[in-house]
């Protein structure tokens, strides 16, 4: 086989880590009775959401997820008959026929929201409502829940708010927004409670309530420094080595002749870009890794990454390293999205859900159940 | 019809001032024998390869295209039957197929993958040669090319390189990367050859060959600055508008509680996050538009982009303005993907590409030729 003939980037996503992250944060859970429900919205973070939910619902027990969008929430209704799928967004004009279809229930964040529930009702589902409690994004203000009649109240099978700094253990705005929670979740005696999400579930006991949403946990991100409990890599994104070239001092490399070379060296040209979800904004911090002899050897990127290739510096590899190495890693076990999303100035979330998106990789999944 | 009920992000692409963008650029060639190629590599940019191609193949009378890799050459090939589709990632294992079922032409990018070529001929095309000028990415090396025969050379239909500084016209390295692909074509004297991307083809006559290849440019990018030839934008992204509310002093508002309000005022939250390709970094810098009563009004982002909202500052704009605006404009003609790009810290390139790939949108096209 002849090397640097392979041209695209490579996507693993590991489903059996999946569960076990499912199941291992189910376990820490402070009470039975609370319900792991599963972010799936975005094609599970541009993971697949019908690979991601069937795993869950037919290995992990899993019955409760939560998507973003109606039409998102009818693909999980395939693979997940008896669960029950939230709408983040709620309803909306272009989705009420997956609402029907999908039998999904709608996370209301507005009056007029409300409204057009009542007034449209695909379906016989209680809607769930999301109230503010600090983190001023969708849901209704305290002054809108108390204009609304007990009866009102009363049909909401859930209330859920959503934490603004719960990857920040001890920022004043978590006991804050619990306080605020609790206080308007006496609005509705009748109702389940949800507050946490992944972070959220890791400030204990207090702000686990009914049903947690376990999102960033179930794809290998860990927000929140020194987690009780860890969530495992699920993805490995590798890319082809197309060339492996020399190059001398005052050699310029890539786009704007940013990164100019000082010492004799070598560059080697790898077949993934901003195209493939590789923000621009990894270089200059970024760099990719590479195997062999037992060791694991860095290439810092050179120059800026272009949409189809970016450049890394290889010139403390040996040779023999490099012709045994077709392909590097840029995202592994010992190099996560969390990581990536560090040099690249972001979080690991924003990386994984570009690099999901990428319509380029040569996509496999581990522990599928079909 | 009640507001705030719509929750699906739209993608409008504009298939007819894409091909006035071709159409303008291939009227201001220096020589009419130079062939204007359209680069439609990553789905057109994440617009839609077939639909680009098809337009620019039977209305713009372009017959020749590239694309980044084997499988995107296939697909174009579907409504481009006689054009010359060119490969930049050359051949790979992976896409041999579509090489033989596409007729498609590699562009070589390494002696290894010719050497692979040659062995395996997936079809009877004249392979392409990139050359490395400058960029210091893909292509041969002077020294490398000195190593090929001839007869070798002679077997190549299209050289090609690729400038590294071509939107800033006055940087010395254009001159220097002309200078090294007139001597280097030398070699070639049966070729055909093409330097000029969009930017290149701006600096003149000396840089236009006989092949073109237009990406940006037909795209609504603009990147060099001034240019002669303006590219119309072609692309209108809108998010629904969920809910207004009120927010106080001292209120904090998104993740992080990064943004704290100093005075009362309101915000929107829009249906539409990073999850659809807007970046995370479009915070603090980035805005969004209203229209109402022949006004445009800019609303800056208040908090942090999230996966599927982003939060913005409207307490200037009048009630009935925002009543009547169901939703924001993210990209129009007058706030471009250049214009995002910028406020976002990168390139309106990595923001087309990065939207396009979005999955959520509701995706409309203009001038449709089906």
């Amino acid at each position: 086989m002849l090397d640097g003939v392979y041209v695209r980037p490579q996507l693993e996503i590991n489903l059996t880590r999946i569960l076990e992250n499912y199941l291992s944060f189910a376990a820490a859970k402070a009470r039975s009775e609370t319900d792991m429900a599963a972010v799936v919205k975005d094609d599970a973070y541009g993971l697949g959401d019908q690979e991601v939910a069937k795993i869950l619902y037919e290995r992990g027990g899993c019955r409760t997820f939560f998507v973003a969008h109606g039409f998102e929430g009818q693909c999980v209704r395939a693979v997940a008959p008896q669960a029950d799928i939230y709408v983040l967004q709620g309803p909306g004009h272009e989705d009420l026929e997956c609402f029907r279809r999908g039998n999904l229930i709608p996370v209301i964040a507005s009056l007029p929201q409300l409204r057009f529930w009542y007034q449209e009702m695909p379906n016989q589902q209680k809607p769930a409502l999301q109230i503010e409690t600090g983190l001023n994004r969708l849901g209704l203000r305290p002054e809108e829940i108390a204009s609304l009649s007990s009866e009102e109240r009363d049909k909401f099978g859930l209330i859920l708010s959503h934490l603004a700094c719960a990857d920040e253990p001890e920022h004043p705005m978590n006991q804050k927004q619990l306080n605020a929670f609790n206080q308007l979740r006496l609005n509705f005696p009748r109702a389940k409670f949800s507050l946490a999400a992944s972070d959220g579930f890791l400030l204990g006991a207090d702000y686990q309530f009914d049903i947690v949403r376990l999102g960033a946990v179930l794809y290998g991100l860990n927000p929140v420094p020194n987690p009780s409990v860890v969530s495992k890599n699920v993805v490995q994104v590798k890319a082809p080595i197309l060339q492996i070239a020399d190059v001398k001092p005052g050699d310029c490399v890539g786009y704007g002749a940013e990164h100019v070379v000082k010492e004799p060296g070598k560059i080697a040209i790898v077949s993934i870009g901003y195209a493939d979800g590789i923000f621009r904004s990894f270089f200059p911090r970024g760099k990719v890794w590479l195997e062999g002899e037992g060791q694991v050897f860095t290439a810092p990127l050179a120059g800026r990454v272009s949409m189809d290739n970016l450049i890394c510096d290889v010139s403390h590899i040996p040779d023999d390293i490099l012709a045994r190495n077709q392909y590097v890693s840029l995202i592994s076990d010992s190099y996560t999205a969390d990581d990536f999303g560090r040099d690249a100035g972001t979080i690991g979330y924003e990386v994984i859900s570009a690099i999901g998106h990428g319509v380029r990789y040569v996509k496999s999944y581990v522990g599928n159940t079909d």
